[in-house]
């Protein structure tokens, strides 16, 4: 419970402080969240070469992706994606039902527009910890309810 | 294991986005530490109200310390404070044989002058955990050997 309160109040001061100084100098909304994804890959990409120190070679892409929703969002977020799906043809879908960035903002539709901000930097985690292990991606997030939260991934074939 | 990553990587992201953005503007590097410093404080406020949801009330300032020393610092940095010393007069010193944020840093001297920009962080979070205890004070931190750290909680007397 501590460590999740740490990462969550960082991650939280992290939004605050971009936003912030977006303000005073001539930033738009758009390289906030470039900048909170950016920091996300880099995360991401530290992160996936420790969580998969130990583990043994993926047989192919969805058994890597299989793994994002498992043991990588364990770690981090200390639940399992609730749905994967998958059109085989490079693109899935991650759906978490009680996403743990979006709970600490009330479920009504009043804060929906925040919730872009909430999301950046969880969709760099994925992008780095994909790219890291050799897939390239684009990432995207879209929520309609909160705190229930889809996570788009595009494959990029190489 | 996964957790420290995650925090200590989002630790160094926000020292390196903060650095950087102080390149770019007129920022210097005292305002840099402030900057940390403040997020450390309120990220402190924030899990010292977690942590003390539950215990009991404090007899005094050195049973603060103690949490603190304890507690506090086993959920953050996953080891106890090493050695609490006091002058019994608002001054106590905490060491930190291996302190955390450190360990990653190369013991030898070369990287002595990065060290601050790596504990105001802990500073600010060390201050807000005790202001939210109704403890003001002046947390300052010094290193001679890495990754060996001392941090300085001078009282304010109210």
């Amino acid at each position: 419970m501590a460590d999740e309160a740490l990462f969550q109040f960082l991650h939280n001061e992290v939004i605050q402080y971009i936003y912030k100084s977006a303000e005073y100098g001539e930033m738009e909304n758009g390289r906030c969240i470039t900048k909170l994804e950016n920091m996300g890959f880099r995360v991401g990409q530290g992160l996936i070469e420790r969580f998969t120190k130990d583990t043994a070679r993926f047989k192919d892409e969805l058994d890597v992706m299989k793994f994002i929703c498992k043991d990588f969002w364990t770690s981090v977020f200390k639940k399992q994606i609730d749905n994967l799906r998958t059109n085989h043809q490079g693109i899935y879908v991650l759906q978490d039902n009680k996403f743990r960035l979006l709970t600490q903002l009330s479920a009504g539709k009043q804060y929906l527009e925040h919730a872009p901000k909430y999301l950046a930097f969880t969709c760099g985690l994925v992008r780095g910890g994909l790219s890291n292990l050799g897939v390239k991606s684009i990432v995207t997030a879209e929520v309609s309810v909160m705190p229930a939260c889809k996570f788009q991934v595009m494959i990029q074939k190489m």
